[in-house]
């Protein structure tokens, strides 16, 4: 059941950010036929998730799903737990904006829906470079999802083999901004800030904001976040 | 933040049926304080979800929860499709009522949970004899997760080691019931049938019930079963 050619198909697992969307881009220039995955897992804000849907259709998925998986009933993180303020300065260490398990949640989910749709590829736009506090997004993480998701499935098992594709993984911010603007990603669709405002408006102080002006500002290209 | 002796916390995947049933009695022995864990994933019947609840109260769960995820949105299996019937032989290979992915998801969420709590511990009712046709129930499944765990998570990169148990994986269904019942586990609680009412009375014609009919049939207890 899995393709070859122009009817690979690919999971490719979208969050509204600008690294999903690059990633996004990456598959779908590679010929993929992409299925966009996104998880309402009860982030602060939806503004996440609308700008994953307008992604989802400017950078050609031919299908996006949403699954909700209340990840905050169990707290633990400032993303998903209002108790915990979201840091304006980076601390040392594993970042309270650390949700647990999360990258391994999001890939199994999406594991269960390659299997079904005899997708054999499934992307996903982890960063070890900017965003080294996070264990799961190293390659090492990656590698071993890889293996288990070999040793789970139906098909794995019958050797018709799942790959993990994390294109930016040894990437910095500016040479992912500097890929997407080649691809034609449209960054004005994104939204990275950890405290957005309903519109998509990001504070321009937390982490994930100063790591997004600074790539851009690197990559020398123009910054088209709109801060409240 | 992991606990050890009298405080030691565990997350017990807790399914409605016989095998995790048993597992949370073997838990609750152990001296772990055991938090269950069910998950409505879009199941055909809510009375393993019933049957979950009453167990977790009788079996001294100190908290049960149950997180919605939505694995029936993308089908393909005859527990989740309702398009695909539910057999009543068992054939060769692995078996239609497979859900894609489905340990692999349900360990993640687990992981997630047992971390927020500081649980090291994961019990899981998987079991490669009688369900040899699931590749995600077989012994490297869960060692590979366990692999996985201890590199997904902050707790694990910092030493504080995950552990997944699966104490049934190498009993027979006539075992799981002999050690179940030594542990006191009031089997009338449990649903295993494949296609229970709303009572959770059980249909005595799929895999599943005969399993379980057979087990007790060996072990020479009798069989607490409703059949409708």
């Amino acid at each position: 059941m899995s393709q070859t050619g122009a009817e690979r198909r690919a999971v490719v697992l979208l969050s509204g950010g600008l690294d999903s969307a690059t990633v996004l881009a990456i598959a779908h220039r590679q010929g993929y036929r992409c299925h966009a995955l996104s998880m309402d897992y009860g982030q602060r804000h939806s503004a996440e998730l609308e700008a994953a849907r307008r992604i989802a259709s400017a950078l050609g998925a031919v299908e996006h799903q949403v699954i909700p998986i209340s990840l905050d009933r169990f707290g633990g993180s400032a993303l998903t737990d209002s108790s915990i303020p979201v840091p304006e300065q980076a601390g040392e260490g594993i970042p309270v904006t650390y949700v647990p398990a999360r990258n391994t949640v999001f890939l199994s989910i999406a594991l269960g829906w390659a299997e079904v749709l005899g997708a054999r590829d499934i992307f996903i736009g982890v960063n070890a470079v900017d965003y080294s506090g996070y264990p799961d997004c190293r390659p090492e993480f990656v590698a071993a999802f890889e293996r288990l998701a070999n040793l789970a499935t139906k098909a794995g098992v019958e050797g018709d083999a799942f790959r993990i594709h994390a294109p930016l993984i040894e990437l910095t911010k500016a040479q992912i901004i500097g890929q997407g603007s080649a691809l034609g990603v449209d960054y004005a669709l994104t939204t990275s800030c950890y405290q957005a405002d309903a519109t998509g408006a990001a504070c321009g102080r937390c982490d994930s904001c100063r790591l997004r002006a600074e790539g851009f500002r690197q990559a020398g290209i123009a910054d088209p976040t709109r801060y409240y």
